[in-house]
Parts: structure tokens; sequence; C-alpha cells
């Protein structure tokens, strides 16, 4: 790690766009400033520490590079003062929020299949980082997760590591993989937003009881 | 594994039905495709993963075979046009629920057990195989889990578990072992369904605040 | 360990401590015994356990002492009859907690030191060993982890964690450091549920839709 690549400087913005994100959520549960770093560390390292123990790949990247929780507390707190002023450029958060869900669903794809695992175990991977961060948040603010409701989001996830997964398997070439993957699924997000894009939704209203 | 034994068949009608239940669940949350898929997986397989990940057992059973991981996810997405009738066949769901509850149970305990470790681990890891995808489900459902409440259930893991490890370690014959706990932990189940068991409750009115 | 440590004791009584926490949440609840048992081992052993998965420190410590398991589910299950006497006496109860809160963190941070991580990564293990188990408690019984909202609660542990690695850092003499840790942690969390110190919230009422 000579100098700093494009996925690692990405892998930073993108930390830095879902601990905001976190913080946002911790401002609507009126969490005490502990409360708001710890929620936007666990958002923005918590889908790769999960994919890292699933395929027991230590140590996990918050303990070999610790500044990465310090980012990733420094602007959940940091969002505080400027809640105001993000709150008023909801579109610029959005794009940053898409940028870290692609991005982090690359580099869980490129983790795994470093690790020599499978296709299919890849995509998983790939999803699992991209989108478990924001499930854990949910989950500690007691939340029903967004992602198991009517978005888009953990599509645009296995779009992004299908895309690179796949086109690496075909042997294309890494960097227009990888940039192809993103750029696609970033579209697509910001599409979905704009267009109100769902999925069906599949609903019973009753049931035996198990 | 030169052929499919006994425990992988059981397993895969254990992956499918608890598949099946993550799916009526989802339905009843009104989840989107992707949702039912996703939690279809986290159920079936999310406590044979945390077991592995308890005991350091690598790589995990979806990573060595996603052929399990594309299972879970296609039992749980054939059950959306299958609802109406599975909802018509309470008994044969609950069933699969049970068998899939001993067979979960039984299996995690003989992977604790060929790691070599002790007996209260080995009942525990079993339990937690068994159980712990139902928790998750619940969890990610924003229920208070079933298994806390009054249920019979976790005993019954509890109980084939400390049949299955207490039969090995007396130095009983593995196969007759295997079949009499899970048939006692399936038999108990049904009649506790049947009968409404339950475990005595713990039950208080105010605390003082912690 | 040719005999028990301070430490060894110090974490038995945290563990009955924790698990005592957690039968009472368990009993306003109403879950049954197999639940307050359940609820009681994870709330004692879940925070280690979290810390041990993170840093891949193998076999985790109530693997290694399945002992550690009974006591928790001994102590859970102890307070059902206990429930009248120990409601009486709330003093008795938070200094147990609190005591448990220090011990967890310094252990926590014992750990992650003795395996060679650096000071920002040891004092977030500390802080996870002493804070998860109370999480997962939360989480279970379907509330909003109470570390998240305004308590001192995770703050004690920050401090207690800071003091510990960072006189360790600094050359102090290990059982000085120890001592000093757990007793400002004590202290400054005795001073806060009695002066109800609280740190600053942040509260927005509105956000655009993420």
């Amino acid at each position: 790690m000579g100098g700093l690549s494009f996925l690692d400087l990405a892998n930073a913005v993108a930390i830095v766009a879902q601990a905001m994100t976190a913080a946002l959520a911790a401002g609507r549960r009126r969490l005490d400033w502990f409360g708001v770093a710890t929620l936007g560390c666990v958002t923005a390292l918590g889908g790769g520490s999960i994919r890292d123990v699933v395929l027991g790949h230590y140590p996990l990247s918050w303990v070999a590079q610790p500044a990465l929780l310090l980012l990733a507390a420094g602007a959940a707190l940091a969002t505080i003062p400027l809640a105001r002023v993000v709150r008023r450029m909801p579109r610029t958060f959005l794009v940053l929020d898409a940028l870290g869900l692609v991005v982090f669903t690359v580099i869980g794809c490129d983790v795994a299949v470093g690790l020599g695992v499978g296709t299919v175990v890849a995509v998983v991977c790939g999803l699992a980082t991209g989108c478990t961060g924001g499930v854990m948040r949910d989950l500690l603010c007691g939340d029903v997760p967004l992602i198991l409701r009517s978005e888009l989001y953990a599509t645009v996830a296995l779009l992004t590591a299908g895309l690179y997964v796949g086109g690496l398997a075909l042997g294309w070439p890494h960097d227009a993989v990888m940039l192809g993957a993103m750029c696609s699924g970033f579209a697509v997000r910001m599409l979905a937003i704009r267009h109100a894009w769902r999925l069906p939704t599949f609903s019973i209203d009753d049931e035996p009881r198990l």
C-alpha cells in the first residue's frame, strides 16, 4: 500500500457519507453525542466487518487501519453542526449515499474474489458489505430495516456486485469492470429515486399460527 | 462427500422449511421480493453461520456450498405463489418447521462435537444452530423474538441437543442416537403445540431504574 | 492459570451482575424461564464474544470455560426467586452493575493489548466488551439500546478504557493502572447516577427522505 489507490479514496468518501446518514438517523432519535459517534462507526464499518468475519478474513479493516474508526466517528460528530446545512441539500446527500453503496459493494466483492471464493459467494459478500451497515443502523434505532421494505437499494447493490463479479469472471480488464459496475449501479440508484421505482411486494393478510 | 447422506437431505429439507417460514413472516410485513429472498437466506442459514463464527469453523457452510444460498432464496421466493396453498395446510407447515428445528439442532451439535468441544458447549451450539435463524428473522421484522416468549420451541432444541450429545458421550451408536434425539424432539414439539404446553414465565411489574 | 487471579474473580462477579440485570429485563417482558437463562447468557457473555470474534481470538472465553455459561444461566435463574429482594436494594444492584461495566471494559482492553493491537483498537475493544452485552439484551427485548440514549454508561466505559490503555502505553505499572482505571470509572458512574449527568444530545425534527 505504497500510495492511496482510487479505491482507498472512494472508501474514505463512502465511510464519511454512511457515517453522516447514521448521524441524521441518530438526530431523529435524539441520541447523545456518544450515540451519534457509535452509530456512525457501526453504520460505516459494520458491513465490511460482517463480511470479514464471515470469510474469516483477519484482521478486520478498522483493526488494521484504526484511522477508519476515527474518520467514521469524526464524520458523524461533524454532522451535528452541519445538520442544518446538510438538510438543505438532500440531493448532495443522496449522491454521496449512493456513491457509498456502490463503493462498499465493489470493495466487498473485491475482498471476496481475492480470497478465491466462487461467484455466488462473492456477489453475496458485495451485497452484505454494501447493505449491512444500514441494516445495523436501523436495528439499533428500532426500525424495520429500510432494505427489507420497498426500496431499490439492495437491488442496486445486487446489480453492481453482479456486474463486477461477472465482468471479472469473463476476463474483462479490472479497472473498466470496476468503473462500469460502479457507474451502472449509481445511475440505476439515481433513476430509481427520481422515478420511485420499486420491486413488487409480497403481502398476506393473515396466516395460521406458527 | 461421495454421496448425499441422510443428514444432507434432512438439512436441505430444513433449509426449505425455514426459508418458507421466513417468507410468510415477510408477507405479513409486505416486504418486496428481494426482502423475501434475503429474509429466507438469513433465517435458513443464520443459525449455522453464527455457530461456525463462534467456533472459528471456516469456511461457513454456505461459502463452501453456495447452492445452499440459492436453495434458501429459491424456497423463499417459491412461497410467494404457493402462499395461498400453504396457508390452507398449517399442519404440513408445522411439521416441516419442527423437522427443521430438530435437524438444525442435531447438525449444530454434530459440528461442535467434531471440533472436540466439551458437552456443554456442544449443546449450546446445537441450540444456537436450531434457534438463531428464527431469532434473526424476528429481529429484522421488528418483533420480540418468539423464542424468548412463552413457547416450548427452544426447550425442544435443548432436549434434542441434550439427548444427542448425551447419547454420544455414553458411547451409544451414532445413528441410533441421532434418530432417537430427532424423533424425541419432534414428538415433544408436536405434543407441545397440540396441548399448548408452556414453561412457567417470570414476570415483575415494576423495577428500580437501572 | 494456576490459581484464580483478581481479574478472574472480578470477571465472575461481573458476569453474575450482568446476568441479573438481564433477568430483571426479562421479567418486565414476562419471558419464560428458558428466555431468562438465554438472555442472561447473551448479556453476560455477548460483549466478550463479539470482541473475540472481531479480533479472531479463538476459542471464545465460554467455549474454553463452559462453567461461565452455567454461571450466567444460573445467576439469571436465581434472580427469579430473588427478584422481590433485589428490587428492594436498587443501590446494591447499581453498584454491581457498575462494577460489571468497568471490569468487562478492562478485561476487553487487556485481551486486545495482549494481541498486540494499537491504542485506538484496544480502547474500542474495551468499550465493546463493556457495553455490547447490554445492547444485545435491549435489542432482543425490542428496546432502543439504552447506551444510545442519554446515559453516561458508555462514556464511563470509554473513560475506563482510555485510562487503562493510556496508562499501559505510558509504561505505568500494570496493577496500579488497572485498579486506577476501574476505580475512576466506577466513581464517575456512581456520581453520574447520583447527579443525573448526561451528555448533550443531537436532535433534529424532520429530515429529507433518504
